[in-house]
């Protein structure tokens, strides 16, 4: 039996492996400076943070080592919001006391500290992630002061669930820690409930969620109305009117990557294993 | 910076992102029922394994916990022959008294003993692996007994490494492990002295090697004429007469699978990242 940190670590290697998924690399796409194998060794490189994380070691310290070993390689940002969404369900996984549930998850979320917090803004020093401006008057948390920020968060004693719950207006990873999970334990029913090569099936779901919600990640990059209209792609995609494959190569034309959506199907595919989906 | 056990898995998966790669799995083809994803949890799988032979463990431990590990997937046989081309590699790498040289890596084979053969037979009961009937009067000895063959062994107090000499005339990993990995090390040459993405560059390499010698699980798992065919083939498309991914569509057809030689890659891919190949 694989351990959960390797479900987790397997889960990132599926999902990257998909294909198509309109946008993102995957197995028969990439960018230049973005690469499938950035992908792989960025997946090995979150191993030992995660084994941290189901093994009950504090959640920010966990996800700060997965980001540093994740970085580990030339292209960047690879999987940093998949792990973020990953880490409480691998803790909620790993932990006696909870279980691989929505409120096991959410329990997980809630035990944070401001340790953890200051440990998710250290993870923003070891890579680049696209963030928006923080809102007027909160530029003192500003997570691209990284390490710089902690005194303020100390003294406004934010654990990380607090700054987290900060972006769920604009990060759907974010509505995710603080809304129970929804959409990654629904994203794992779908894959467990299909046939077929696991890579297949979390490809299909990856459709079905970027058609039924804008991704945040390009919302954040491009802006509202480029997430919309990939949104309705995705939709027309789905109902037929446009081959997926044709929409994965404009998106990737566009530099559109719907990077929030594939981070969901890593948490699912992650819940799915967990559950015993076999691969 | 990644760990040896690390850099070991992430070879495995490089080398089978690498494509086209005639005749392999590879992120462009698969069969129906050894897929892409096999590969992936295959790798995952011997991670434990992999740092166990970084640790200094004794071998014949370290690659039947790797080979269980990687046997967690419906595929079947993945890595098992990468595995054990990789484990004497991954041991000297670890080792503070050797070096990850031809010479570090033939005294980690040295240093074996009959436990260490025996819990190789026991990694036969773990997986389905291709092999050739014994010669005659070695049929105590063959390694499908699994731990049945272990009195044999003990009897005759064969070490791994007399038991993989014996395979010699058969199987190019066992080439490897008493020659010095003469191949795995000109590989990894190659591999670093290329320019481009990590993948391509492997697969180029494994055309080279695929054209330069017989692959021996071609030979065992249909016959030397066909193994010879394979070669002049790869030499075709290495001179331009054919396009490799043709001849990657034209192996999968016939189900030619040149493991060995992906096996040589993996162990090269290894040998480069430990020596600083960026990915």
């Amino acid at each position: 039996m694989r351990t959960t940190a390797e479900n987790a670590e397997l889960a990132l290697l599926l999902e990257v492996a998909g294909t198509p998924k309109p946008g993102n690399v995957d197995r028969h796409r990439e960018y230049p400076d973005l690469r499938f194998e950035h992908f792989l060794a960025g997946a090995v490189g979150t191993r030992e943070g995660l084994r941290m994380a189901a093994d009950g070691e504090p959640l920010g310290a966990a996800f700060l080592r997965a980001v540093s070993g994740m970085s580990e390689q030339s292209g960047g940002n690879t999987q940093f919001g998949a792990v973020l969404l990953q880490v409480p369900l691998v803790a909620a996984a790993g932990a006696a006391e909870h279980e691989l549930t929505p409120g096991g998850a959410t329990a997980a979320v809630e035990a944070t500290t401001v340790a953890d917090a200051a440990d998710f803004y250290r993870a923003f020093e070891a890579v680049e992630v696209a963030v928006p401006d923080p809102p007027e008057g909160l530029e003192p948390l500003d997570v691209r002061r990284g390490s710089e920020a902690i005194p303020a968060l100390e003294s406004r004693e934010l654990s990380l669930a607090d700054v987290i719950e900060r972006s769920t207006s604009v990060d759907g990873i974010a509505r995710e820690w603080v809304g129970g999970f929804e959409r990654t334990f629904d994203a794992a029913a779908a894959i467990e409930g299909g046939d077929g090569p696991v890579t297949d099936r979390a490809a299909a779901v990856f459709l079905d969620l970027l058609a039924d919600e804008v991704d945040t990640f390009v919302a954040k990059r491009h802006d509202r109305e480029t997430a919309e209209r990939v949104r309705e792609r995705a939709a027309a995609a789905l109902e037929g009117s446009v081959d997926p494959e044709t929409l994965a190569e404009e998106f990737v034309a566009e530099g559109i990557n719907p990077g929030t959506t594939a981070d969901i199907i890593a948490g699912g595919l992650f819940v799915a294993l967990e559950r015993g989906l076999d691969v």
